[in-house]
């Protein structure tokens, strides 16, 4: 347990302060934070106010979109405010087709991270690109693979780029081991969650409770532990069901699972 | 427009009669057949009247399915409907896990391919491997990339095993166009529809008419051509507004897109 931490995406409607104040009564000492509800709270008072709980911020989403308008100062803005958090990366959603093709899209993703290296260096937060599963590829996401992830990641000095492994996006593939393996030095962020079936309409939500669905979780964590990654373990669940429940009931089916599947 | 094949999954809800009356009298000289509206017709009767309108029928959908009961004895009788219709391919959705881990559930297809092997050589029809998108991978097919699917059919003789790029489940790989070029040889059947965004709520549905989604096409038929495929190119279209749509729209859409998009 000593490596787990809370994604408030998983209990999207509590205000930061409630999220603050959850973990901290539930001896939860990590937490990775949305850019959102920290600007509703006020990035500064957001800063104050982990660091005074005693949290750690493991993780800021997101960056990335790099097809929309304003992507560039949106993404400096944002890794000024992990800066700011003390989150070691920037979660990156690297945006969908937007009227191009694959190949062109992905050479759009390779010049948004050139152009913000030099500030991610700057301000020591490393931009995670996260490979998202192929069904968001047109909308979404153009990094389709763990491997996909890594070309790009390995353009670039480790502390500038590395990778997020999300088992939600990624169980599927089965060169999934071997860039794991890969991936040594470029692992930023570990976030788990269950491929529940049957796929719900938005399939965004399509995310459980460890253990509610297909995922064998053990090999991808002890793959990346061999990889070497230090980091966290992140859980974080969008599902209608899980933010509708009772708060304490989802914190202690969390922690639970956590145990038991990862013990 | 020679290598044009209608697949009749596109009219679902047109009997077997009506698809082979409607291809003929458009001109149509191939088609793509489903197992349940054949056996609804009546195997014997089927062959004959596909024969008799002068079609060639490019492909049988579907075995596979490899983790169902009595998939063994259900899986040799779909290969003599293909033998008995002229079909020179079984297509195979490898069935999802069924319970089990991934690599066992892929492992799995492979000892399903060896069962099923003699008696594809000795009918004279190919085992289609159709990689289904990621999306599909827990509960459909756990074969998700081309290069998944080649691996599994190289370790069979062409003549038994071969595989299918069908647009809908590939399109979104980075590995694509490296994987049809390692598929010469292999290639026993193309099916084209377009990825239409937003997704419906049921992710089978989601295709569309060539031209309406965000697949860039050229690329995809250029590389199996160049790949040494000779075979024909089905437009299979799973889209309840399609099958809503009065048949002759369908059908005049379906070419025209073809012919502008491929000519």
């Amino acid at each position: 347990m000593s490596r787990f931490s809370f994604n408030q995406a998983t209990a999207k409607y509590w205000p930061l302060a409630d999220v603050v104040a959850g973990c901290a009564s539930a001896g939860v000492t990590n937490v990775g934070l949305w850019r959102e509800p920290v600007a509703e709270y006020g990035l500064t008072r957001s800063a104050k106010l982990v660091r005074e709980a005693g949290l750690s911020v493991t993780s800021l989403c997101r960056g990335g979109f790099f097809g929309a308008d304003n992507w560039l100062d949106d993404n400096r803005a944002a890794l000024d405010e992990a800066a700011e958090l003390g989150a070691p990366a920037l979660v990156l959603v690297c945006g969908g087709l937007f009227g191009r093709t694959l190949d062109q899209a992905r050479d759009r993703v390779a010049r948004g991270l050139e152009a913000l290296a030099p500030h991610a260096l700057d301000v020591g937060v490393t931009l995670a690109v996260e490979p998202m599963h192929p069904m968001f590829c047109a909308d979404r996401c153009v990094v389709s693979t763990l491997g996909d992830a890594l070309d790009l990641a390995l353009q670039f000095p480790a502390e500038t780029v590395g990778v997020v492994v999300d088992t939600y996006h990624v169980w599927w593939d089965p060169q999934l081991a071997a860039q794991i393996e890969r991936a040594r030095g470029r692992i930023v962020s570990v976030q788990l969650c269950d491929w529940v079936i049957p796929l719900p309409a938005d399939t965004l939500l399509g995310r459980g409770h460890l253990g509610d669905g297909v995922i064998d979780f053990p090999p991808v964590v002890a793959g990346v532990l061999s990889a070497g990654y230090t980091g966290f373990v992140e859980i974080e669940i969008f599902n209608q069901d899980v933010w509708d429940a009772p708060a304490d009931q989802t914190a202690a089916t969390i922690r639970q699972r956590f145990a038991s599947l990862l013990a």
